[in-house]
């Protein structure tokens, strides 16, 4: 595992030492289950660790942080072969690589099946922590990222369609989704009042943020860049793009609201707009279209 | 969770947020499993919760460091008892707190049975980290904390003997382990040159100073503090009071190396002395007495 100036102590030791020059460190932790997040069948070594490093980084970003580090803790049985997870340290080191962070430390262990729990750590550089609570009515809501391509991508492998070009591009969208990280300290710089990454669906945390900041969140679904998802709806039967786009989870895009006049670059698409609490059209936290959402909700943990 | 003034912002939000004075951040990972690491059946869930958070926690001050915050990430079957998950919480909580961290953060998951990963972070308060690798010809060997009493109270469970007061309290001390937290940045003020917590056994510990550190340690049996663990193992067929001080793991102890002329508080005992590497009297990294150990080893992973 490769080592840049921040990491003052690596994996070795007890524990690793981590630059943190903003005088704070910000902190999150996923866990991954063979048989629910993934299937070996389906992701090698290489996805696992992409989407693993992948969930922890959005995090980061999603908190307006520059990611620094990663820990990383696998359970795996003793059949588990040596290349497969030597592929997985690979996958880890490649997306953290991409984000601009390390992987400093972790922890293995036996167990019956495959688990990977990963902690990321991130710096604010000086910057305020962009929550989930700071929207407000008049804001624009933005995304920087894809939408729905995981989901889509996940069909596709389920319905065993012709890999072609585009099926192929979906399916590693599903495989080894890519998060727009440096949008995330960027979206703290323009200004960003709120903000989350998209792991459970885009109304799903959507509803997040309207929550915690007490405001309604309208989406305009003729403002989201659908690209190639009504061309893959087509060949999976009962397939709706819109509904990719604003269900489906683990692309980990970055949403978030900003100033009505805030000067946002190419990176960040305007889809919808933060009305008040008091908004006499409904009840819902989150709209569609100016209106409640009754199609199918995002991923729910214990459901 | 209760949250401290260093924890700038806590659970509910992508991510946390904690105060790192020092300009790095300290911080490690373990992970347990269900049957392998405990079992519910002898284990409450306070029990796994404080042993959790003390393998973490221990790893931090090991390093010189005082912890700060704990992010715990867990997996469970649909059939965890709500109750178990809150005693868990409460386990962790407790134990966060009696070394001065906060929960910060976390995540959950549907799991086939109970994997709990926690991650401790810690700060410096300025000084250097105390590795494995500097520990020199000359140095003293001393120990805080307690050794063997959790294996003993394994034993004691295992061979199911009356639970009469000496019985109980190794017990406990299996159950729920509990690291001299600040003896670590005590150390450091010390002058302590290597540092480790036992937690794979002393002797496979010590081994790890002494591999990376190049040099010989040499453990004097007669400056053990056996305590109770004599009377302990007269009441299991076999048990060897020395074997578990020598090859018990999970108390967490510390156990460091210092210059001879460091003015240790009564917290440090000393143990043993730093050999060089190149001591003619044997090719072993930790002698016993002088010579080398001959009787069973520590906990392997993947044995």
């Amino acid at each position: 595992m490769p080592a840049g100036p921040g990491t003052r102590l690596g994996i070795g030791d007890d524990a690793a030492v981590v630059a943190a020059p903003d005088g704070n460190v910000v902190a999150a932790v996923d866990m991954l289950l063979e048989g629910r997040h993934f299937l070996r069948d389906w992701s090698s070594g290489v996805d696992v660790g992409v989407k693993a490093a992948a969930r922890s980084l959005a995090d980061i970003a999603a908190m307006g942080a520059t990611p620094t580090a990663l820990l990383v803790a696998l359970a795996a049985p003793p059949s588990l072969p040596a290349a497969w997870a030597l592929d997985l340290a690979s996958g880890l080191a490649s997306e953290a690589a991409r984000a601009g962070a390390d992987v400093v430390g972790g922890d293995t262990a036996q167990g019956d099946s495959v688990v990977i729990s990963v902690t990321a750590l991130g710096d604010l550089g000086g910057r305020a922590a962009v929550t989930r609570s700071g929207a407000h009515a008049g804001d624009v809501v933005a995304v920087a990222g894809v939408l729905g391509h995981s989901a889509a991508g996940l069909a596709l492998l389920s319905a065993d369609v012709p890999k072609d070009e585009l099926a192929s591009a979906l399916i590693q969208a599903h495989l080894r989704p890519q998060p727009p990280y440096s949008a995330g300290p960027a979206a703290a710089e323009l200004g960003a009042t709120a903000m989350i990454d998209v792991s459970d669906g885009l109304l799903a945390d959507l509803g997040h943020i309207a929550w915690a900041s007490g405001v309604v969140i309208d989406v305009d679904t003729s403002a989201l860049d659908l690209g190639s998802l009504p061309d893959a709806a087509r060949l999976v039967p009962g397939a709706d793009p819109v509904t990719w786009a604003l269900t489906g989870g683990e692309d980990h895009a970055l949403v978030a609201a900003f100033p009505a006049d805030a000067a946002l670059p190419a990176t960040w698409r305007i889809i919808g707009r933060v009305l008040p609490a008091s908004d006499p059209h409904t009840r819902e936290a989150v709209l569609v279209d100016g209106r409640p959402w009754a199609g199918p909700a995002g991923w729910e943990h214990f459901r």
